[in-house]
């Protein structure tokens, strides 16, 4: 057991195990202790020494939640105490994942950190699905936004994106789906293609393919809940379902 | 060995062989040939079979440069011989990387494709060096751009991000350096941070951070050549040594 207090944050990836780096699978082999979050495919605690303290600091349902300076303290105690903490996190620890937060306060602790950075949904999930969040002619950019500001509310970056000819990913913003459909057709762009994507990655990923005017109708019949990522913009008709689909919505639409 | 034509397209993370996923290895230690770009680290070839081909396929000076539609073909013709093609890109395959082109000529040509996302510059270059993408209360999106649309220009899209709050990173474009400075003082922002990271994750990395007003003089100073990543916002005022960086400048500036 190394008794130096260190703290390395680790991107875990999108849910797949198997989309972890070889860095990050190095770096849980050298736990003292692993905090991790709700989105963290708890199979990959598998790889960490059995002396290894695993501790869960997620939100979930009937759980009581963890403060951010809750976990701030618990990190930087465990390392003092125990030596090497890993704080694995879902998707890239930079995305939405207040890894700023906690190595400015492992700073300020003095306790030495390292970074492993991870495969983030925003970027993985739609090219899992035969979708390029950038494609030559259609789109030269992509911009990802939360839909969970510190306030609860969508990022106002969204009213801005839905001008953009940027391919647009919103994280965390399922419950937030018809407020964003209505953005966009607020600027005129009832057509333009969308995709939801629960649990990307994993055996049970499912996919919604559609249109801004289709896409709150068509997630609710599909049963679609979070976590979910939603990707807008003309390179999701890159999808090999999509024209299938549009063909049976028009089909629908003139019956 | 494996003659069933397939391709599957792996991204190689942003240089250090660390950083690619457990996924991306096993596609490789099953390849029978691997075509692979110029911005890949050639120490991740070791991972695949004895017998496969390796194949450089991307631009370096005084070699000639495949063009996409020989890359194309060559893609699809070696699967058809040899079996498997590993199709082996710097950071993640759909992030201006005409992973969604290859994806189609494959499709178009009856072979059956898999995908295995990779660690993009984008995101992880400015985690490693301790600059959070977004931050609470500082940034509530990111939004990625490329420096080289296939006209060679610099991409309309950083017109209308020079606007917005979201930390704007801009991959192939440190040749443009000067007109994303231009274009950032055109609407009023001088004095907004910026960080370019040359081989980043790798041995010799080189980081300059600056000011809109200050980066092209540093840059040009620290000697700064391609590939690089650009990464502009108030976020980057959280690195390490931005602060200290910032109070030379103001001494040089009051001498």
């Amino acid at each position: 057991m190394n008794r130096y207090p260190k703290i390395t944050l680790v991107g875990a990836g999108p849910g797949d195990t198997d989309l972890i780096s070889l860095k990050g699978l190095k770096a849980l082999s050298k736990a003292d202790v692993i905090l991790y979050d709700a989105l963290v495919n708890e199979e990959l605690l598998d790889y960490a020494p059995e002396h290894a303290l695993r501790i869960f600091v997620g939100k979930r349902a009937s759980h009581h939640a963890f403060s951010q300076s809750e976990i701030n303290k618990m990190m930087v105690e465990l390392a003092q105490t125990n030596g090497h903490v890993v704080r694995l996190k879902g998707g890239d620890p930079f995305v939405f994942g207040r890894g700023g937060e906690e190595l400015a306060f492992a700073a300020e602790n003095g306790i030495p950190t390292a970074v492993v950075p991870g495969i983030s949904s925003a970027i993985s999930l739609a090219g899992l699905q035969g979708v390029p969040l950038t494609h030559r002619g259609v789109s030269e950019s992509f911009w990802v936004i939360t839909g969970a500001t510190s306030a609860g509310t969508i990022s106002k970056d969204l009213y801005a994106a839905a001008h953009t000819d940027a391919t647009v990913v919103v994280l965390m913003g399922l419950n937030k789906l018809a407020e964003i459909a209505h953005i966009y057709q607020g600027v005129g762009r009832p057509k333009l293609p969308i995709a939801v994507i629960q649990n990307g990655s994993l055996p049970n990923e499912k996919v919604v393919l559609g249109t801004i005017d289709t896409i709150v109708d068509r997630a609710e019949q599909q049963q679609i809940s979070s976590p979910a990522v939603i990707i807008i913009g003309e390179v999701v008709a890159k999808h090999p379902n999509f024209a299938s689909e549009r063909q049976q919505e028009e089909t629908a639409l003139t019956l």
